[in-house]
């Protein structure tokens, strides 16, 4: 989930000038606007400890009008609060219609702390953000626009901020006098952090996942997302999920995290063969083991065109027995699926336990062809993520193992690939315009990858990334991961 | 939860015929308005073993074109469907838009049986239900019409039903060799059946909740609410909570359950005096040991014009110390309250812990005068019982004691209490044209009661309904009922 927030995003001086000068009248026009509607605006800012959550506040307070703006912080318990229900102190400060409210600590900051620190079980902080989502879910059915913004920063930038680089820190009575505390419990901070967004991130109310590494990035991305979402609700009466405003765009241009992905990536052809051959009949018994167990495999393949799916696909299915997989492609849905919900066309394909059940491509066209091509309707597929998230929870509770891929290449390297399938007569079936078409998207799908990873990727069911541009590395990769998976699970 | 469904609800042959002869067609004119709808209906049908679900759904066939609609029963499970995850079976039989699926069984049955018997704890039994929460969430957010029907039947009744008037029940294989255990367990099947419609009783799919005693009642009603249902969606895009469709109306002057109150009870003079003191003293005692172990108590008044909520009120006020009571009272929201959610209001007004606030008219105006004078729309109040449900258990987590009093008078008494402050100077001020007209709508609030009862009156706050035709008897009831609940909790 976090895996997109730590890709190196960041704002030279000039560009975050730039970005302030395109910002600031926009945000004041929005703020101006907001005085009339019939709803308050309410910013919730969540994150790592370390993140700069109090610093971005402040940037939004000196870009904005500070008069029209109540920021609320939640972090001393006062003896009246204490008294009453927990949600108490948080209708106290509640914006009212035209107002906009800042909680710099929310609901999600007590429950978070005991959550990672031990004092809560994930079943109890599970249900404690089931009564949040419902909570939130009341206000916004009252019209409430919410904003949730999340700061990352990796376990490197917060150990510098919390020792290094924050000389006043000490004024923060959260900051324990032996900094390393908090660093030891970086893991159990991501792992709740995950249960929380994953728990509330629902189309109502989405998060907001920021990269906070760099302050100028930070602050840009979380005053672009307030504006867009102000100018949203203001225009369409919808929360967005991308929270990237129509003009000024912090994200443009900034390394994602299929820049991650290491392309170079080979393997030379004897090892192939051999490693192949090795990796195929592991998967063989394997999956005979997992039949006998009754464990099935949820696998989904995903990828740019021209990736290599289909004959990454064929490794894995050449290992199997023909009984123990069902592999499943799909393009445009037939009318009978159409008439359904996206979903039921997948859930009809599952197995039975014990039996495979592989995806040439899923359920994830909601948040890839049809999110970019706009076959779904903006509300449609932002509240896809939550929908797929439950939905392969489902599928875990069930005891079954879910393999997500997705092949990744280089424009370049696809370029190469189209122009051979044109020049190939037996290939040349596999290149149409469309494809050509897609292409010219790439930018607009590399943001749709990046943001389903952001969103779907999780412990249980994380997101495998692999290097495609050399065939060869990326079936052997998917057979490892593969094969991994099944070991850890039987 | 259920009180309001034991009124003795029933229609003769004579009046069964009629609204028979005025829904068919109705229905069938929905149902063919239904096939070119970009949405499925799907109803389903919950309730008490013995409520006689199945004839029901029988009844739905008959009078509707039978070849239109598809019936699904979950209550075999076939080795198909335990060897994949426990939605598969329920997105097999989906209905496709323009189309309607009744499940007879459905994703709640075998939960809340597990529940009912013990194989699920209640925090086991939440979880479950929260996730058919979100799944029916996301069928409704994809445009899906739910239609959920909850059959109830007296213990006395589903008793007679499984052992004397129903010869062919052996056919049934639910139903036990010794017809006594159900009825054993008629007790724990109400607890799992509360906790289910609380949890999942929410505006996009409401329960419908049907008194089952009588066949023609129910069957009727059934019908009605199905009708009411396609109609309210195909006209409006929003669910009914009510489920009475406009011109046949089987609840038009049935029993409800204020006619259960017992408005003759009154009590000697000489006896209420010494009554009043004894348990005002009682009440002093136990209001300081609520303050010494900091326990709150959140008491609301609500009534009938003229009911004597404000001199019953007083006769608490005057047993506790003015430092360990709030006493507010609630006429039109200030424009300040008018720019916030409704329960704002109420929420800034709680006590601290161990001092009693007292609501003279309360939240539940949501349900009442704003849905009678349609002050809020009807999504609007529809959704209000949930999110009084939520307020009101965070109140209980918190380890306050909710106390919910309606005090009901004969329409005769508020005739006769309304003259009289008409011709004494000194009670005039309490008689306002307004008094009149809220008169005229006696029987509009008479339902709003009986629904406000079914949704909200649960087993950690039960609504009490005080006969209020005499003052005296009234009073006491109230102080016995507020001393009860203290000690039970202290």
């Amino acid at each position: 989930m976090f895996e997109a927030l730590e890709t190196g995003k960041a704002l030279s001086n000039e560009d975050f000038q730039t970005l302030r000068s395109q910002l600031r009248p926009a945000l004041l026009a929005e703020q101006f606007k907001l005085r009339d509607q019939p709803y308050p605006a309410l910013v919730l800012i969540g994150g790592m400890d370390g993140a700069g959550k109090g610093a971005a506040v402040h940037r939004i307070n000196e870009w904005m009008d500070p008069r029209l703006i109540e920021t609320s912080a939640f972090w001393m318990h006062s003896d009246e609060e204490e008294s009453r229900p927990f949600f108490w102190r948080f209708w106290n400060r509640m914006p009212r219609k035209g107002r906009m409210g800042i909680f710099l600590q929310s609901w999600y900051s007590r429950p978070w702390y005991d959550a990672m620190e031990g004092r809560l079980s994930k079943a109890e902080f599970g249900d404690i953000l089931r009564d949040i989502e419902a909570f939130e879910r009341m206000l916004t059915d009252d019209g409430v626009l919410l904003i949730k913004i999340w700061l990352h920063v990796s376990r490197k930038t917060q150990r510098l901020q919390l020792t290094e680089e924050a000389p006043r820190k000490q004024q923060n009575p959260r900051v324990p006098a032996d900094a390393d505390t908090w660093w030891k419990q970086y893991p159990d901070a991501l792992t709740a952090s995950e249960q929380l967004i994953r728990a509330t991130d629902v189309s109502h109310s989405p998060w907001h996942l920021v990269e906070a590494e760099d302050r100028h990035y930070r602050d840009a991305t979380v005053n672009q997302i307030i504006l867009a979402s102000l100018e949203s609700r203001a225009n369409t009466d919808a929360p967005v999920r991308t929270g990237i405003a129509t003009t000024p765009d912090s994200r443009a241009g900034q390394p994602t995290l299929l820049d991650q992905v290491p392309l170079d990536k080979a393997v030379p052809k004897d090892k192939y063969k051999e490693k192949l051959t090795t990796l195929q009949s592991e998967l063989q018994d394997l999956s005979w083991q997992a039949f006998h167990r009754r464990r099935s495999v949820v696998a989904v393949f995903e990828g740019w065109d021209a990736a290599g799916k289909g004959s990454a696909i064929r490794r894995v299915t050449t290992a199997m027995d023909p009984r123990l997989y069902h592999l499943i492609q799909f393009a445009a849905p037939t009318d009978e699926e159409a008439d359904h919900h996206y979903l039921w066309r997948f859930w009809r394909q599952i197995e039975r336990d014990g039996i495979a059940t592989l995806f040439d491509r899923s359920w994830y066209g909601r948040v890839l062809v049809e999110r970019v091509e706009e076959f779904a309707r903006p509300d449609e597929w932002q509240r896809a993520y939550h929908e797929i998230n439950q939905f392969e929870q489902q599928l875990l509770d069930h005891g079954s193992i879910v393999l997500k891929f997705w092949i990744h290449i280089s424009p370049e390297e696809q370029l190469l690939r189209f122009k051979s399938r044109e020049t190939q007569p037996h290939k040349q079936h596999k290149i149409t315009d469309e494809d050509w078409r897609n292409r010219d998207k790439w930018s607009a799908y590399e943001q749709a990858v990046e943001d389903m990873v952001s969103h779907t990727s999780t412990a249980q069911a994380p997101w495998h990334l692999i290097a495609g541009n050399s065939k060869h590395y990326a079936r052997l990769e998917i057979l490892k991961t593969y094969c991994k998976a099944l070991k850890a699970a039987l």
